[in-house]
């Protein structure tokens, strides 16, 4: 049933109930059990694009379970993808939606460069259907997960909001620069919006009980699984694509983020659009504001870990970039928030979720997670 | 039914059959003219978005009805949403397409800034499913239809196609910039694409038969239909936003570009994609490469026409650009084109179009063109 709530008329109280998309993958499952923890009712949609579908249960989210058992509450999941707008609609409005965090998206880089066209039509036309089916319910509250990948090659560090945006080599970097465009034109067209957009830079680490984390289930992998899986016995060494940088030990320098304090930041986030609604958009950097190196990575790592991770150097990868870490001050100064994990415990996590799962969660031995999987979707009455 | 062209196999002599999107519109209907003359057979497809449905022939369209009065030859015209992927997919099927002209696009700089997201859906979505439609057809010969908008303000001028792009502040001009990056990601990952971005100047004048020509159904108009508007007695005068810019009489200047000289270039445009193949992707700008400043323009048409035109002085509008003009010796160079009438034949071929039809193509009274407009659609077997 559709429904437009009215909020001239009965005022909002404090957000009740948060839609998530993309809310199976690694940070949606760990941005739901922040959210349920905070209270929040929680509404989660995803395609298993990438993320894992239940062993046992069809059209359930392996993550969620987990998360429901974390938190011993109730996640209200449904299988969506959101190109399908008609279902997206449908599940919306099954619920009295008082804000949405938008995860969704396909999201490796390299990937992104040989598919471009996949990276289009999922990430653009998802945020196209979103917009579309949060206005006509009447909800305008939302949170945007977009990607430091949107500032290019940084033209001075630490990186501040006002860095200019654009100049983007790789494709899935566009369409969240793209996206945050779009997000930006429609909120200065229309007064109701009141959008944050969230900027992270490098999101690690696992939940601490190390029932849920990162299972990417591309061939394409970021550097901490990585290394966990070079740890744990399942590939001989880590590559780094060079080491010739101009930083202190030659290799590339991030800002990583413990995906616990990631998920925070989104309660932050929700927090703040309900306190200050009208503001229509507004742009935060989710991160530590200390960079990282690789080799700082690989032997924190080791430490934390007691294992060896042996690594190659490599020359570097047209369209790398030497150095990105974030000026976090301003998500500190107006959403009081700021990361607390430092870099051990990111690897500490990690690792406890890479031992209790070392081939990450259960999976069907038919398993084909992927975009172009065909589904059995949960009925909307 | 689907088919698939195997160039490997099978050489194409040169291209017979082109697929014009937008194909009713102001440059669609030239563009076709100039195509049929040229011995192509044409199918042109268009949703009336912003053009006109004929008043007899439901389906059919006013505009290409004179086209084929005009060339004593066919049109294959189909009512088409390009939003609507799986009719695409049916009407291009029909034919054996041997490339593309996409113009199809709402394109409303005002309008954009007020409804964007119906600029994203419409343009962007449009776009990926025509990619996905040739591809799946086998068929990668595109003519892109962009505009000098993608430059935003000019750095240099004349401006040439390296100019930087991006930095737009219209939505309008970001949709055709970002399905520029969209194509040229494309064509970088999949070697089979051969795709000519051309990028327009202000196009204007009409086809020399006074038959067809610009008939905006948008409240929202450019220069010239509004200087002949006022030229013919149905509005008072013309309002010039800004008569203190650093030209020589204070007012903006425009490269104006006779229509059928746009149309001549896509069809240079196609017989390099025919002569020079797997080129991936080229940018052209069309333009005369002369500088006219609005006055001029009013002047010209004035003494042209042997009308007065009033007009008014207002303040500069927000994001108005002071001078544009192309450097157009890149597609004399590579496409052996370049335009040929001058500015009074652009004033004197659009003012015979304006009076042999003061209010633009026969309209049935209930006419509700626009974008929401329920169709009836030609079935296709």
């Amino acid at each position: 049933m559709d429904r437009k709530w009215d909020y001239d008329l009965v005022p909002p109280g404090p957000f009740k109930t948060i839609f998530v998309t993309g809310g199976a993958g690694y940070i949606g499952s760990h941005c739901i059990v922040q959210l349920l923890e905070n209270g929040y009712e929680v509404v989660a949609i995803d395609n298993f694009a990438n993320s894992v579908e239940d062993k046992h249960y069809k059209g359930e989210s392996a993550a969620l379970r987990r998360v429901e058992a974390i938190t011993g509450k109730k996640v209200h999941f449904y299988d969506c993808d959101m190109l399908d707008r008609e279902r997206l609609r449908k599940v919306f409005n099954e619920h009295k939606v008082d804000a949405v965090v938008h995860l969704a998206a396909i999201k490796a880089v390299g990937e992104s460069m040989e598919v471009p066209l996949q990276y289009y039509r999922n990430n653009m036309i998802g945020a196209i259907n979103l917009l579309e089916v949060m206005k006509a319910a009447g909800c305008f509250q939302l949170v945007y997960s977009s990607s430091c990948t949107v500032y290019g090659e940084p033209k001075s560090l630490p990186i501040t909001e006002d860095h200019p945006t654009g100049c983007i080599t790789n494709v899935y970097g566009k369409t969240k620069y793209f996206i945050e465009e779009m997000f930006k034109d429609v909120s200065t067209a229309e007064k109701s919006w009141n959008i944050i957009t969230l900027r992270f830079f490098n999101p690690v680490g696992a939940h601490s009980s190390g029932l849920i984390g990162e299972d990417p289930t591309k061939k394409y992998t970021n550097l901490m699984p990585y290394i966990s899986q070079v740890a744990i016995g399942n590939k001989p060494h880590v590559t780094i694509f060079g080491a010739d940088y101009p930083t202190e030990d030659g290799t590339g320098i991030r800002d990583y983020i413990h995906v616990m304090d990631l998920a925070s930041g989104h309660v932050a986030a929700l927090e703040c659009l309900h306190d200050r609604p009208s503001q229509r958009l507004r742009v935060y950097n989710l991160g530590t504001g200390k960079g990282v190196s690789v080799l700082e990575l690989i032997r924190t790592f080791e430490e934390v870990t007691a294992t060896k991770v042996p690594y190659v150097i490599q020359s570097r990868r047209d369209g790398d970039i030497s150095s990105m870490y974030a000026d976090a001050t301003l998500a500190w100064k107006e959403l009081h928030w700021r990361a607390t994990r430092n870099i051990k415990e990111m690897c500490a996590d990690f690792w406890k979720w890479q031992r209790l799962n070392p081939n990450g969660y259960p999976k069907n031995d038919n398993s084909t997670n992927g975009i172009e999987k065909p589904q059995v979707l949960k009925e909307i009455n």
